[in-house]
C-alpha cells in the first residue's frame, strides 16, 4: 500500500498530542476515544504511525489520561503524561524527553484522524529529499479563519506562522493555513527546550520550533497538500458525524473500485478492518463490521450487520438474491435483515433473512439457515438446514441433517451450558426439543412434537408426546358459553352454532 | 429555549391560515395534515404559536375543514370556517372575527412548518421594541421569481409589497420576498374589513394592509432573515420530503451539540418530542419516535424502532455493542433491529436483535431480551432473562426468573386475553406452553416441553409432556421406502442405507 | 407516457454497442450485465428501445457475449457477435447486416442508462421534422475533456466531431461533445460499409459516418440536451453507484409528483417495474423491488423488503402506523422489517413487524400476521390471525381462524411437502404442531401444546399432550445441588433454599 520512497537515513519517531480535553464533545468520555468508523480517533492516529514504520511512538495523554492509556495499550505504545496543560511546545517537550533521540520526528493529533497514509508518505519523503530541518504540513481553505496562517517569503520560502490573533489584515487574507502536523529532524527534542512562554496566554506554542530552527540556519519548508479535509478534526459531534461520513465514503470507494458493488455506497457501513473479495455485492443498509473476511462472489442482504464474521466464496446464488436479472459468479448469501457475530460461513450457504449467527457458529457448505433461527457456539457440518424458527446452542450436527421449524436446543439447566452431539442424515420434526446434554446417532428420526430426554441411537426413531384424543362436539359447547358476544367478534362461529344446534 | 426578551405590552394572538386545498400534493388528505418528522404541517404551526405564549389561536379552516379541525382539535385552539376560498385577506377577517381584540395578531401558515421558534421570537421582539404597527417578515432569494417583492424607500423603509404580477421589470429583480408572516397591532381586525377585491383575480389580499396601515400613518417595517430556508412550504411531495430532510436534520444537529452521538445523521430519524441523555449512541437507521426518552448512556442498535417508550440510563454496556473500541459510559442497550412500542426499559437491560416490545412492557434493571421474543402487557422483574423465540403476553414475572427459548404463555381463549403470574427464581424450560390464567409459585420449575394447564406451587416441579419411546431400526425402514430418490437428495441416508442392511 | 409527436414515415431500427469489456468493473461479469436498480444496464438501452416502437433491435455482442445473449434473450432482440474489437464503426457495420434496410437507425450503448424515453423522443422528433440524414445527440460539460467536441459552422451547422487526442487548444474549449446517441437515416448501412481505419488506433470510428454523409450532400445536425447527466455511462463501480443513486432519486420523485409520499427517498429502493396507489406511504428504508403493486393507501413500515408482490388498498390503519398524527385514506400495512417475496396482501390486511411472507402466500382482507410468522404457498381467507412466532408452510386456512403463538405446521417429511387444510372458525392452541397431511374441520379446536397427527372433524377438539404432574419440593433439591455457586449467580434463589430449609 506504501508509496515506493527513498530509503530513510535515519529512524522515524512519532509523538501524538492527545491530552485535550474536548468539551465541545460534552461527553464523559475523552475526546480522543470517541470512535470514527469503529475505532476511537487517536487509535487512527497510531495506526497511521505504525504504517509508516515508526520505531517509537509516543502518545501525549492529559485529560482522562487512564482510559486513554487504557484504550492504546494493546497497541504498543509509550504514553508521556502531560500534567498541566501548558500549550502544545510543552506537549512535545514531554514527549520528547522519552524519545531516545538520533530520529526524525513526527508530529500528528488524536484527533484528526482523516490523514491518509499515501498523504503522510509524500510529505515525509518530500521532508527528506529536500534536506529539510522542518517541514510543516499545510493546506488552503477559501476563508482559513482561526487557523494560523503560512507566511512565505516572494521566493517562496516559508517565514513563518501567524497566529489568527496576531495577524495583520493582510495576513488574514492567507489562505493557506497550518495543520499543526510536522516532521522534524533529530535537533528537535533540544531546541524544543528553549521553547518559551513569553506570549500573552502565558503557554508554550509547539509552531516557536520554526524561529528556532531558523535562528539556527536550518532549513523550514512547507509542504501543501491539496484537500483540506485531510487534516480536519472534530471538536463537536456535528463534526464528528461528518468525519465519519467521509472516512465511511473513503472505505467505500476504494472497495468499489477493486471490483465490489455497493448499491448504495452512502448508506453502508464497512470498517476499515474489513476484506471483501471480488464480485461481492453489498446491498443498502448493510453493515460489515470489525474483522470480517468476504470471500469472491458474496452477497449481502439489506440490513444485516456482520460483525468479526467470514463468508466463503464459491457457491452459487441463493433465493431471494440481492441481485436480480443477471448473473453473477456465486458466493455465500446473507439475505436481509440478518446479523453475523463472530461466525464462519462457508461458500455455497445461505443465511436469513432475519437469522442470527452469534459467537461460535460455524457453517459447513451448502448449509441453509432460515428466518427466526439463532445458532451459537454450533458447528453445522455440509448441507445441514435449519429453516425455521430454532435455537441451536452448544451443538454440533452433521451432514445433511435436517433440524425442523420450531426446534429448541435445551443447553441451559440454570446454571451450566450443556453440549448435544447430533449425527448425520438425522431428521429432527418440528417442535421439537431436545434436552442437552445428548446425543443422537445418524440417521436418528424424532418425531415431532417431542421432548428428547434420553440419547437416540444410530438409525432409531424417538417418539415423546402425548396420544392424541379427540372429542367430537366439544366447539359447540365452549363457543357457546361465550353467547352474544361471539356474533360480533366472530361471526362465523355464531352463524356456525347457529346453524347445528 | 425562548431568547430573552421585553415584557409584551400587550397580548398575542394568533392566525393560522390552513384553508387551501393543496392540490398538487394529490392526496385524499388535506395538505395541512401531511405530516413532516411525524407531526402534521400545520400542527408545527400550532406548536409554534403555543411556544410563544399566544392567548388565542385562531385556525382558519376550508377545504378538508372537519379533518383538519378533527386533528386539531385536541390542541386547543379555535376554528374560523372559511367557506369559500376568496383570498388571504378574507381569510384573515373570518379569524379575526374570533378574535378578543386588544392584543398583537401574527399570522402564520398551516404549510410552513420550517419557521424556528428563536427566529419568530426575534420578529416579535424587533416588532415590539421598534414600536411598529405591522412588521412583515422577509427574506432573500438569489432569484425571487414567484413571490411579492419587498419594495423599500431609499431610507430602507419598507413602501409596499408588489405580486409577481405586478410587478415592473426592475422590481422583479429585487431579491427580498413577503414570507407572508406578519405581525400587527390591535387595529389589524377592523382594518381587514376594509381590504377590498378590485382587482383582476376579484379576490382579497392580505397585503392591502400594509397600504391601509400606512394611510393610517402607523409605522410599517420589515424584518428580514438570513436563511429563506426556514419561511418553506411545500406544495407537493416532493418538496414534503425536503422539509422532512431539514427538519430531520436540524433535530440530530440539536442532539449531537448536546452531546449525543448520532453515526449516520443522515439515516436517523429523531422526532422533536423525544429527548436523548448525554452519551447515548444511536447507530445508523435507528428510528426515535413520538414521547420516547432516553437516558445517559443508552445505545440503540442500527435498524431499530423506537416509538412512546422509555430506556433507562446509568448500566454497562452489552454485548454485540453499537460502539467498538471504546469505552462508554453505560446504559441500558437496544440491539440491531428491535421494535419497541410504549416500553419502559430500565437501566442495565439489553434487548435484541430483533425483539419486539409491545405496548405494556415494563423491563426493571439488569432484563435480558433477546432474539425473536415479543412482549406486550408484560412486566419482568430485575434480572429476568428471556432470550430467544418466545411470547410473554399479560404476564409478570419476578426476579431473577429464566424463561426458556420457545416458551409460548397463552394468554387467549379466542375471545378474552387472560393474564399470567410467575413468582421469582422461575425456571421455565425450553419450548413449554404456560396456559392462561395461570400461577407459578417462586422457585417453580417447569420440565422442557411441557404445556403447563395447572398452577404450580413455589417450589414445585411441573412436567407435563409425553413418555420417551425408541423404536430401533425404524429409520432404516422409513427412508428405504423413498427408494431411487433417496440417491439422490440424500446420498448420506442412501450410503447409510447400503452400508447396514 | 409518450411525447406526442408527428407520424414516422419509416421504421425505426435501434443498434446496441455491447461488446466492450469494461475492464476498471474488475468483474467476472461483464460490464453490460451489471445491474442499475436491478436491471442490467443493456437491459435498459432494449427497454428504451422497445419504447420508441422499434422495428427490430440488434445488440452488438463481444466480450462476454453468451452471458450478455442470454440475458437479452427473453426479451427478443437480435445478436450480432463481433468477435474483434475493430472500433464503433466497425461493431456497427457488424450489426447492421442484420437490418432488413428501409429504416432510421438508432444507435446506443449498453453501458449507457440514463437517456429517458422523452428526451429520446424529442431527439427522434427533431430528426424527422428537420429532415436530417443524421442527428448527433450532444450536450455541455464544464469542462468536456475526454470527449469527442463538437465543431459548429458560425451559423450553428455542424462541421465535424474532433477526439480529444487530435482537437487545437482551441477545440479542447469547446463545451459541447459527443453523446455518441446518433440516428441516420436508411443510408446508414451502406455508408459504415465505407468507413476506413487510416488512422493511429487503425480502428473504424463511427464517427466517420458524419463526413460520409455531409460529401454526399446530406444534413447533419445536432441535438443538444440540457442534462449531460442523461448521457452517463458507467466504466467503474463508483460510478455504478452515482448512475443508481441518480435512477433512483428519478423513479422516486416520479412516485411521489404522482401522490406517494416517502419519507425518505434517499433512503428508499423502488424499481422502475413498481406501480404505487396515491396516498401510500412508504417510510424510510423501505425496497419494493421487482414486479409489485401497491394498491392506494398502502403503508410500508421502516426497513422492509418486498419483491414482486401486491398489496390491495382500501382498508383501515393498522397499529404501529408509519404516519403518526395524521388520518390517511387506509390500506394494508406492512409494519418495519418485513420481508415479502411473490406474496398477495389484500387490503385491510397487517403484516409484521418481522414478518416474512415467501412465494405463494395470499392473504384476503383483514388478515393479521405478526411478527416472527412465516407463511409459504399458504392461502389465508379473511379474518385469520397469525400473531406471533409460526410457521404456515403448504396450507389454506378458511376464514376466521385463530393461529396461536408457535405453532408449526410440519409440512416436510424428508423429502416432500405435504398440504394441509385447515377450516374457517378453528382455533389452533399455542405451540400446537400439525403433522402434514392433516385436514382440520370448521370450528375445530386444537388444545396448546398438542401434536395433531390425525384429522379433526368439524366442531371436534384435539388435544394430544401429555398429563401435567407436579412434584412438591423438587426445587430444593435441584437448585441445592449447585451449592456455593447458587449464591453467586442466582441469589434470590440461594436465599429461598435458606429461608425454606
Amino acid at each position: 500500500m506504501s508509496a515506493p520512497h527513498a530509503p530513510a537515513a535515519r529512524p522515524l519517531d512519532v509523538v501524538i498530542l492527545a491530552a485535550g480535553q474536548g468539551t465541545r464533545m460534552k461527553s464523559s468520555l475523552p475526546k480522543m476515544l470517541h470512535p470514527v468508523l469503529g475505532r476511537p480517533m487517536v487509535a487512527w492516529s497510531v495506526k497511521l504511525a505504525q504504517g509508516l514504520g515508526a520505531r517509537d511512538i509516543v502518545v501525549v495523554t492529559g485529560h482522562g489520561a487512564e482510559q486513554v492509556e487504557e484504550t492504546l495499550r494493546p497497541l504498543g505504545v509509550q504514553f508521556a503524561r502531560q500534567e498541566q496543560q501548558l500549550g502544545t511546545g510543552h506537549a512535545f517537550l514531554t514527549a520528547s524527553q522519552r524519545l531516545q533521540g538520533g530520529a526524525d520526528v513526527l508530529l500528528l493529533y488524536g484527533d484528526s484522524p482523516m490523514l491518509p497514509h499515501a498523504t503522510l508518505q509524500a510529505f515525509l519523503d518530500a521532508h527528506r529529499s529536500q534536506g529539510n530541518a522542518l517541514t510543516v504540513l499545510t493546506s488552503e481553505l477559501p476563508d482559513a479563519t482561526g487557523y494560523g496562517r503560512i507566511i512565505r517569503a516572494d521566493n517562496g520560502d516559508v517565514q513563518r506562522i501567524v497566529e489568527e490573533k496576531a495577524a495583520t489584515p493582510e495576513e488574514r487574507r492567507v489562505r493557506e493555513f497550518n495543520s499543526g502536523v510536522y516532521v522534524m529532524d533529530p535537533q528537535a527534542p533540544e531546541l524544543a527546550a528553549r521553547i518559551g512562554n513569553d506570549n500573552v496566554a502565558g503557554e508554550y506554542y509547539i509552531t516557536d520550533l520554526l524561529a528556532l530552527y531558523r535562528e539556527g540556519g536550518s532549513r523550514v519548508a512547507a509542504f501543501r497538500i491539496a484537500d483540506p479535509g485531510e487534516v480536519m478534526g472534530a471538536n463537536d459531534r456535528v463534526q464528528l458525524a461528518e468525519l465519519e461520513a467521509i472516512m465511511r465514503r473513503r472505505v467505500n470507494e476504494a472497495h468499489m473500485r477493486a471490483g465490489v458493488t455497493l448499491q448504495d455506497p452512502a448508506n453502508t457501513v464497512i470498517h476499515d478492518t474489513v476484506t471483501i473479495g471480488r464480485d461481492s455485492v453489498i446491498a443498502a443498509g448493510a453493515h460489515l463490521l470489525g474483522h470480517t473476511t468476504l470471500g469472491e462472489g458474496v452477497q449481502v442482504g439489506p440490513y444485516s450487520v456482520v460483525q468479526d464474521s467470514t463468508l466463503g466464496d464459491g457457491a452459487q446464488l441463493g433465493p431471494f438474491a440481492v441481485v436480480t436479472g443477471s448473473a453473477l459468479a456465486g458466493g455465500s448469501v446473507v439475505h436481509a435483515h440478518s446479523v453475523l457475530q463472530e461466525a464462519r460461513v462457508a461458500g455455497g450457504s445461505d443465511v436469513g433473512p432475519f437469522a442470527r449467527l452469534r459467537p461460535g457458529t460455524v457453517l459447513e457448505e451448502g448449509v441453509h439457515i432460515g428466518n427466526f433461527v439463532e445458532t451459537k457456539n454450533a458447528h453445522l457440518h455440509s448441507g445441514v438446514k435449519a429453516g425455521h424458527l430454532a435455537y441451536l446452542g452448544d451443538v454440533e450436527i452433521g451432514a445433511e441433517t435436517n433440524i425442523g421449524a420450531g426446534t429448541i436446543v435445551a443447553n441451559y439447566d440454570g446454571l451450566n451450558k450443556h453440549r448435544t452431539e447430533i449425527g448425520a442424515g438425522v431428521f429432527v420434526g418440528s417442535n421439537s426439543t431436545l434436552v442437552a446434554p445428548r446425543t443422537l446417532g445418524d440417521a436418528a428420526f424424532v418425531a415431532a412434537g417431542s421432548t428428547v430426554t434420553a440419547d437416540v441411537p444410530e438409525g432409531a426413531m424417538a417418539v415423546a408426546r402425548g396420544q392424541q384424543r379427540v372429542v367430537e362436539g366439544w366447539s359447540r359447547r365452549y363457543w357457546g358459553a361465550f353467547g352474544e358476544r361471539l356474533n360480533a367478534k366472530l361471526p362465523f362461529l355464531a352463524a356456525w352454532i347457529a346453524r347445528k344446534p
